[in-house]
C-alpha cells in the first residue's frame, strides 16, 4: 500500500485521478494539493463526487509535504519545473501529466513552449510513459512524463506501422479533433457553449505544442518522412479523434498492416483494433484507444480515438503507476 | 420572371431551395414534386415555414409537368437519370443537386456508384457548377451538375494553390467533418441523437463517392500529386469543416500563397479569406465559404468551412441559377 | 428614412439588431456605441458579418451623440438609466432592450434588481412593448421597454387565457428552459461547453428578475391566482421553451380555449398556433412565437417557444420600431 | 452466488444491467435473451464493451430457459406479460423494468396503455420497487415492478413533502425534461440528431403513461391535490430533470422542509440533498438522485435529477436486486 500526493488535482484530470485512486487496492491514502483552491473542500470542487469519495480539505502547494510515495502533477506548463527536481532528489516517484519534461531537448522548449528549462538534466532521465507500447523502462522508472492527449492517440496509431514500414511512407499527416475539456476549466469566451454549439474549428495551426512531442517520438520508431499535425475543437466535452493519412511509395496490403497491429497490441489490454472506424462514444469514460486501419492502393488511413481525460491523461497515468509498482496494469481503470 | 420546378423538394436541401426562391425577385412561381410525399401539404413537411411561404400540395413526380423554365433536382443517387434527358430534350434548363452527372466518365460510375449510367453523352455536356471559381461556361449552361458538399469545401480551398503551385506538392490529404444533415432525413439508427451525442467518427473511409469527384476536378487544375480524402461525422446538424494538408518539395511563403487566394477570390462574393482558422458558426445558414492558409516550412495547411446544405447544395444551386440567367449572383442568398 | 443609434450593440442582441436593420428600407444609417469595444472594428466583433454588412468603427458611449432619430439600448441592468432620461428630454425615441424600465414601481426595483431607480417618473411613461398583443399605445410610443425573453414566451402563452378565464384558474405555474445565449457573451466557468455538454439545470429559483415582470403584466389581464416561475438552462445556444400548467376549478374544453387563441392572434403575424407541441427548431432564427394548447379535465398545459435573441429581444424590438413609426410590422424580420 | 437471465437485454437499459452485473460479486453468470438480436454476438451489439465483458451469443427468448435464479425483463410495453406469470409460477424471482405491472388496476391499463391485462392478479402481488424510499416489502419481494424513469425522479422529489405536508398543497405540477435514450434505440425520424440538434419540445402532453403511475403512488403518501405532469425532450442522450411546483395554502419555511428531506434520506445512499439546484451532469452515469428544495412565501419548487438509464432503470433494478437478496445495496452500482 502506498500513499499518493496529487499536485494540481482540482481540474478535469484531477477528478479522474481521484476516481481511479479511490478504487485502487494498493493505495492507502491520497492528499490533494492546489494553488487557488487551497483551503476549499474537495467536494465543493467536485459536487458530483459527494457520496462517492470522502471529503478532504485541499492543501496548499506552497506547503507541499514530502510524505507520499508517489506524486501525480497536473499543472499548467512551466509549473511542474518547480516541484519535480526536489521530489526526485528526495527519492520520491513522480508522474507528471503536464508537458514540462516530455521533450528531450532544451531547444525544443525554447522554440515551442517559450520558457527557459531549469532542469535540463532531467529531460534525459525521465521515461516517456506511452504505456501501451512495450517499454521495459516504465517498470523501473522513477520519473515518468505522461504523454500528451493528442500524441497518445496518434502514436498508438502510427508506431506499429513505423516499426515495419517507415521507409514506405512518403508523407504522414495527422488531423485531430478534440473535445473542449482538453482546454481545461478556465473560462475563456471562445469556449462558451454559446460560441461552440453547432460549431467546430481548427486552432493553433502549425504551432501546437504537441507537434514536436509527436515528431520526436515517432522518429525513434524510424519516421523519416515529412509529418504534419493539425488540431481542431469538437463541440463536445470529451474525446479525441485522430485521422492519420499515410501516402505510400508502394502498396502494402491492408491485411498485412492489420496483422502487424494485432501482433503489436496482442497483450495490450487498452488498445482495441477495430474492423470499422471507431467512435468516440466507444472510448468515452474509458482508458481504451480504439484503432482502425484502411489501406487502398498507395493510401493508408488510420483512425484512432481516446478519451482525452483518461487514456490521454489520468487513465494512462494510473496505468503507468501500476506498471511502475509492478501491479496489474488494469487496476482502478478497467471497470 | 421564370417558373421553377423542384423535383425531390421535401428533404433538407429542398427546404433551402424554397427559402431562397421565395424571396427571389425573378421567380414568378414554383412547384414542388416528390415521390413519397406527393399529395401532402408542403407546410406539413416544413411546419417551420408556416407564415413564411404559401402552402401548396406537393405534386407527384410521376405526373411531372414540363411547364417550368428551370428544374432543380434533388433526388437520391441514380434517380436524376430518369428525368434529366427528357427535360433537356425539351429545351428546359436543369440544375441537378445530386451526383448522377458530376463525374465525367461512365467507368467512374461503375466503380464508385455501382450503377450503369444511361445517359453517358450528357456527362460531357453538363457544366460542373463550382460557381465561385471563374468559369464562363456557367452563364451559358443549359445543364449544371451542382458540386457535392465536401467537394465544394475542398476545391475552393485547393484550386488557387494548384493553379500556381501544383508541381510543388508532394502529397495532398484532405480530412473533412460534416454535420449529420448531409446524410438526409431518413431514419437510420446510427444517426439518432442518442448515438451521436458526444460522439464523432470516420465513415466510408477510402470509399466515399466524393473522392473521384474531387480528384477529377483538381486534376483539371494541375494536381498530379497523390490525393487522399477522409470523411467524418460531427455531432451537429449542419456544416462541413475541411482541413487540407499539403507537403511541399520546397518552401513557399505564407504571404505569397495568401496573395494568390486574395487575387483569385477578389470578386467572389461568397468566399472570404480569413486570417485565422474559420469556424463553422461563421458560415452556418449562409452561402459563404471561409478559408484560411497557414504555411510553415514545407507544410501548408488550408482550412475551409461551408454550410453543407447551402454553399454545399441549395445556395450554390441558386447562385448557379443566378449566373445562368444573367442575374446578380447574390439574389436570394445574401441576406 | 431614419437614423438609428445602437447603444451596447456588441453582444448577441446587438448582432441581430444589425442583421435586421441592415435590410430595413426605412433606415438610412446606424451607428454602434459601446463601452469596452469602443474603437474596435465592428467586423472584428462579428467576423461572421464580413461581406454582409459594412464595417464601422464602434463609437464610445461616453461620446454619445444625439443625432439619431431612435436609439436601441442593449446594456446590462442599471446602465440604461444613464442614457434614457437625456434622450427622452431631447425628444428622441428610445427602445430599451434591458430591464431598467420594465417594472412599474420603484419598490420592485429595490426588491428584485437591488438598485435605486433614478428616473421613477419614466416607469409610468414607458410603454411595455409586448408587441403581438394588441396595444394602441405602441404606435404612439416615444419610449418602449422591450419585454424580457422569458416574459415574452409566457405572456403570449397566457394572456388570451386570462382575458377570458382568469377566474377559472386555481394556480398557474410556468417552467422555462433557455439556451445559454440568454446569459450573454461574458465568460463564466459554468457556461463553458465543457460544463454544459449533456447537461441541464435550474437556476435563480424563486429569484429570477423576470418573475415580477411577468406577474405585473399578467395581473393587468386579470390574473388573481398564485403564479410560480422557474428557469433552467438548456445545453444549446438559442431558444426558450416555456410550459405553463393551469389547474382549473372547472373544466373548459380544449376547443373553446383554442378558438379564443386563434381569435386573439388572428392578425398577429408572428404568433403561430400549433396543433402539436411546438419545437424550438421551428422558431430558432425567427421572430415567431409558436404556441400549443392541451386541455384535459381540469388541467390546461400551454407550451410556447421563441428564439430568445429575436422574438425575446432584437426581433421584438424591431417589430416595436416598425409599429412606432407606422411601418409594416414585418419589415426586416420576416425573411 | 446466483445466476441471472436478462430478457430483452440488447437495448440501452440492457447495456447497463450488463455493466453492473459483470462487477457484481454475488452473480456467478448471466445469459442474455432477445427477440430480433437472437443469434448475434453480444459484443457486436455493444462494441464498446469489447475487453470489458466476455462475449456470449444472444439466446432467443422463444427458447427461454428457466434455469436462472432471477430474471430482469426489459421489453416493450405488453411484452413482459408473456413471461412473468410462468417465471413466478416456477418460483423464480423477477424484476420487470417495463410498465406492464407498475399500475395497480386493470382499468388504468385499459385507459393508458390500451391493452387488455392478462395477469391482473399479479398487479397486487408485485412490489413497486421505488427503492430509495424505505419499504420493507422489497427485501421479501419475489416480483418487483421497477419504477419508470420520470416517476422515479418525481416521487423521490415529492414523497417526503407529502408525508408531512400533503394537506398544505393546493396544486402540484411537475415538468420533466429527458434525454433521448429514454425513447430507446429504434430509428424514428424525430429522434435524429439532425432534427434534435439545438432543439427541445414537449411530447405526449396530457397523455404520458407515467402520469397514472406517479399519481397512483403519490396518493399512497397522501396527495389529494390536483396533479399535472408534462414531459419534454432534451437534445442530449441521457438524464432527466424534473421541476415540481407546489402552491401552498400557507407558508412552510424552507428549512423545515429541508430538514424533513434530510431525515427521510439520512440512510439513502443514492439520494443527495443539494443546497443549489442540481445538474444532470452530477448524476449522469450514476445511480444517484439529486434533489434541491426552494421555498418562498407560498411556493415550493423542488428540482430533482437522475440518469434515466441508471437510477431510472438499470441501476434501480440492481439496487432492488441487492435488497431482495439481502446484499449491500450499493454492490455493482457505486463506483
Amino acid at each position: 500500500m502506498i500513499s499518493v500526493g496529487i499536485i494540481g488535482g482540482t481540474g478535469y484530470t484531477g477528478k479522474y485521478l481521484l476516481e481511479f485512486i479511490k478504487e485502487h487496492k494498493h493505495i492507502a491514502d491520497y492528499t490533494i494539493y492546489a494553488n487557488k483552491s487551497a483551503g476549499s473542500d474537495l467536494l465543493n470542487i467536485f459536487p458530483e463526487l459527494v457520496g462517492v469519495i470522502k471529503n478532504q480539505v485541499i492543501q496548499s502547494v506552497e506547503n507541499l509535504s514530502y510524505e507520499h510515495d508517489l506524486y501525480f502533477i497536473s499543472l499548467p506548463h512551466g509549473e511542474s519545473l518547480k516541484y519535480v527536481p526536489t521530489l526526485l532528489e528526495k527519492g520520491i516517484k513522480v508522474i507528471d501529466l503536464g508537458g514540462d519534461y516530455r521533450l528531450d531537448s532544451k531547444d525544443l522548449y525554447d522554440e515551442w513552449y517559450g520558457f527557459d528549462h531549469t532542469s535540463v538534466n532531467l529531460l534525459s532521465e525521465k521515461v516517456y510513459g506511452l504505456v501501451d507500447i512495450k517499454n521495459d523502462k516504465i517498470k523501473d522508472a522513477k520519473f515518468i512524463a505522461n504523454p500528451g492527449c493528442y500524441p497518445t492517440s496518434i502514436q498508438l496509431a502510427l508506431i506499429p506501422f513505423l516499426k515495419h514500414f517507415a521507409e514506405k511512407a512518403i508523407t504522414i499527416s495527422s488531423v485531430s479533433y478534440s473535445g473542449t475539456s482538453g482546454a481545461g476549466k478556465s473560462a475563456k469566451p471562445e469556449l462558451l457553449l454559446s460560441e461552440l454549439d453547432g460549431n467546430a474549428k481548427a486552432y493553433n495551426v502549425n504551432k501546437h505544442r504537441h507537434q514536436p512531442e509527436i515528431e520526436q517520438e515517432l522518429k525513434k520508431y524510424g519516421m523519416n518522412s515529412p509529418f504534419a499535425f493539425t488540431t481542431h475543437l469538437l463541440p463536445i466535452a470529451r474525446g479525441i479523434y485522430s485521422t492519420s493519412t499515410i501516402h505510400l511509395n508502394s502498396e502494402i496490403s491492408e491485411n498485412k498492416i492489420k496483422e502487424i497491429y494485432l501482433n503489436e497490441y496482442e497483450e495490450a489490454k487498452f488498445v482495441r483494433m477495430r474492423d470499422v472506424p471507431p467512435e468516440i462514444r466507444w472510448v468515452a469514460n474509458t482508458n481504451f484507444c480504439d484503432i482502425n486501419i484502411s489501406a487502398k492502393k498507395k493510401t493508408v488511413i488510420i483512425t484512432s480515438t481516446i478519451d482525452n481525460l483518461i487514456k490521454g491523461a489520468s487513465g494512462q497515468a494510473i496505468q503507468n503507476m501500476n506498471k511502475m509498482f509492478g501491479w496489474d496494469e488494469t487496476l482502478g481503470i478497467l471497470k
